[in-house]
């Protein structure tokens, strides 16, 4: 397996009403995704709320994924458990779901030295066939993995073979090349470093971006592979400020917010994360606008 | 109620072979630490792993806890969830269990707002009458509140009234204490600084030390109320080393370890974290052995 | 030589007009410091804009101050230069007009390692036999020695004798206390730290408020010598917003301002430093009359 | 004025005994930064211990630079100063012996606000016609420079016209463009980050590489202005462990040290700062032979 290109994310619509999972909506979604020329689909990550649903909400949704997209493109399916058993059982539903790929991030409460962290996924990929992403974000997990410990379990274990970096540190990713002599596919999944992570060397860009952006993230993406560095600055300049706006307002509660203005209706963020504000939904509204 | 003194925070047992709750190890842990002159019992706090727990487990312990202590000293209960509904759930139950109070730690993946998290709290009060300490540990749940913050919701909801400060930074203690006018209770939950915060005002000390240290920490809170500061910082010098090893260790894992050496199986943590090495056990004895 | 108590900072006034040294209000304000019943005298410290003085005028300072202050309390005179050179002509100079001690902080534009701060104070305390204060105070010159370090020079080098801990962290005094069994000294230079300081142990507070407050820092000082907790508080929390305000606008510019609402004209700061605004100078006298 | 390309920055050579300015040393490695197709040079920088310098040193190294590059390239005089005035002493003077703009870094010891930060420069700015570069460099400095002050300043000051920024976030430069429209150039001053900010857009690369590395930075500059990235990496991962290495190792003593194994005998860093010891000049031989 060998990933290149955009990632997308999508958001877990809830209904209004009693905040349950909306699969009409989750559909919709997806097919508005594949819609934008993206590459691979990765449910139930970080924008997916992942960490905030049930188990029973998490199959659902991973299986109604992984139905819609019905191998149009690969589905990567993100875990992230406090515990490696709870994991575990995530990877296995993923399995035989016939998902694609897995995305692992382990979670923390107490921090995690590098011994126990290499154990989790060790446990994970014993359980499971399916190639694993590394998934470091340190913002929202608490543990964050250095690119050191990255390269060893991609060395050590067997289904280890791609990596997530969103600590937004671009010095990581040199690092993950170097260490590997370039062997080892990373992905950007910091928004606000799409330029540089590619032109360091990035196989591709994780990002919700095309939730509101359509194409135009592809459209970086393709203007750095060509060389034509001039229009991939323009791409990504236009982009920056909506990019920017995404991430400080936290993900799933400004994509939920997007899509509503393009008519897709999300719902909002389960508490005790809150909904956009109207303000922010505005300001959201001209940064979608300035990039046509 | 006016909690002061000395809260204790047990562990949860596991059993060596299956993981499983060992009530057992509890009723016996908790025996122990009422034998230590304490002055309040805080299960499934961050050393109790009360996040890595199902909400069976998590429902058993407390119960077990509250009868086994049965009225002998107050007890709070313990309570990080990253949903507010799941938190309400907890609350309530604690509530019809007869436990005093409970103590609430807002967890969270993405960054929550002054606002959300002020939601938060007043859904959870809502659901309950016993009184809400607020649990103040950034380190571990990946929310940092404020000193204004924490003071506004004191005065705001009707049963938050008492706060646990865990960040290590006695400043915040200072705000808690001017912003309130000195009314606000708070606690000390940062093991290393607590000569500090009984000096500053702390009206007591939230520790798992008493676990492996006894009657010792009572001394040190005894030391500083009678203005004996010579002796306490006695007492502080000669606990200090074991605090900042159990703090750096990990509780779990090494208050556990601990037990053990005490004659106490309290099983290890649960995965992903890992027992204490057998260095680890040696230098916590020579820690232990230090303090008669 | 065994210091206690409070040793005061005075400022360096400079004349309205041209900027230059002011020898009147220094003598002036070396009185009033002398007045407030402090234990020693620090001229040219951080709030003495040591580092901003030519050779010339720093000479001028030092010999002035030890000349006023004349015997009736020990003086300490700072030492902030980049190279071991000019570092050394200060030291020399100021054992041959008479100061009791100096005190020494390295500033760094490349980051020092310790074996260069090692060889630093190494080189100076072979060029004098006046007794060295070692100041850590990372936040104003760029260098931070750890408690390591310091308690390893204090051994090694023969006229390192005591330690002023600006870093605001307490735990670094813990583990001065601790590496050196309670025989180094070491000053509290964190104002709005002093009361933990004093309660886990410091000598001293190394201080400027006394030229606003008074007496008032004494007082705190000597309650805590007594055990008299409570009133140590009342003291503390009195003064704590002034301590605040006085070192988040910096020390030059709010004590000046300060000194002339008492009626002593100090001038204003050197520039860039600018002098403290008309709104500055009102909140500072509603916080010197906070505390009567 | 317009700046493209590599701006190369010189060490400033002492004689090994006596520790005195080496004006040899200086032409020769002026000299060979030029044979490297440098596009501008910039001595008395971080690089060239410019603080470290009395001021007649000072001027010495300015004066022997602009004669000897004689104009064949564009010469900028680094300036860093704690006090206004002397800073405006130093400008002056790079104005009378035909510097071609000077690049001015405030340093701290107390902090500066933003106010006495545009005050500096503009006093400065009316002492000269010179155009000035703005250098923020935090991590020397103290002064860490927000985009919005410097966007600010390059549009109320005349001659502030270039910015050169070290903080190695890659977030600073996006802002800049963004802020200024893409009008005010802007370069990189972090050597690990030089990809990267050429990418975003940076109109050239600030460093020390060309003493050790020849014509090798100007090479991954070419080759991203070509939009040749596959080869503008080569050439950066191929670089970046010595440019790793002098950073880290602080530049004054690794360039040194580098330059002395290609036969330039420029002496070592003015104390405190030490020589590079024989392990790290070895290390250093190793990464500057894996660069062909």
């Amino acid at each position: 397996m060998q990933l290149s290109g955009i990632i997308a994310y999508p958001v877990t619509p809830f209904h209004s009403g009693n905040g349950e999972i909306n699969l009409a909506a989750l559909t919709q979604s997806l097919e508005h995704l594949i819609e934008q020329d993206c590459d691979a689909i990765a449910p139930l990550g970080s924008t997916g709320e992942s960490a905030y649903l049930s188990l029973a909400e998490w199959m659902n949704v991973a299986e109604c994924s992984v139905k819609t997209v019905n191998k149009r493109l690969p589905v990567i399916i993100g875990i992230s458990e406090l515990t490696t058993s709870a994991a575990i059982v995530k990877a296995k539903y993923a399995e035989r779901i016939g998902a694609d790929a897995i995305m692992v991030i382990p979670v923390s409460y107490w921090k995690l030295t590098d011994s126990e962290i290499q154990a989790y996924y060790q446990a994970i990929a014993d359980s499971t066939s399916l190639p694993i992403m590394v998934y470091n974000n340190p913002g929202t997990s608490g543990v964050d993995m250095s690119p050191e410990l990255i390269v060893k379990m991609a060395a050590e274990i067997d289904n280890v073979c791609m990596v997530k970096e969103s600590s937004g540190d671009i010095q990581r990713m040199h690092k993950i090349f170097s260490l590997s002599q370039g062997k080892l596919p990373f992905y950007n999944g910091c928004n606000p470093l799409a330029l540089e992570a590619l032109c360091a060397g990035a196989s591709g860009w994780c990002t919700a971006a095309p939730n509101l952006l359509g194409k135009h993230p592809k459209a970086l993406y393709q203007a750095v592979r060509c060389g034509e560095l001039e229009k991939a600055r323009q791409h990504f300049y236009q982009q920056l400020p909506l990019l920017h706006y995404i991430v400080a307002g936290g993900l799933p509660k400004t994509i939920k917010a997007g899509l509503s203005l393009l008519g897709i209706d999300a719902g909002i963020p389960r508490q005790p994360l809150q909904e956009a504000s109207a303000e922010d939904k505005a300001k959201l509204g001209e940064y979608m606008a300035a990039v046509q």
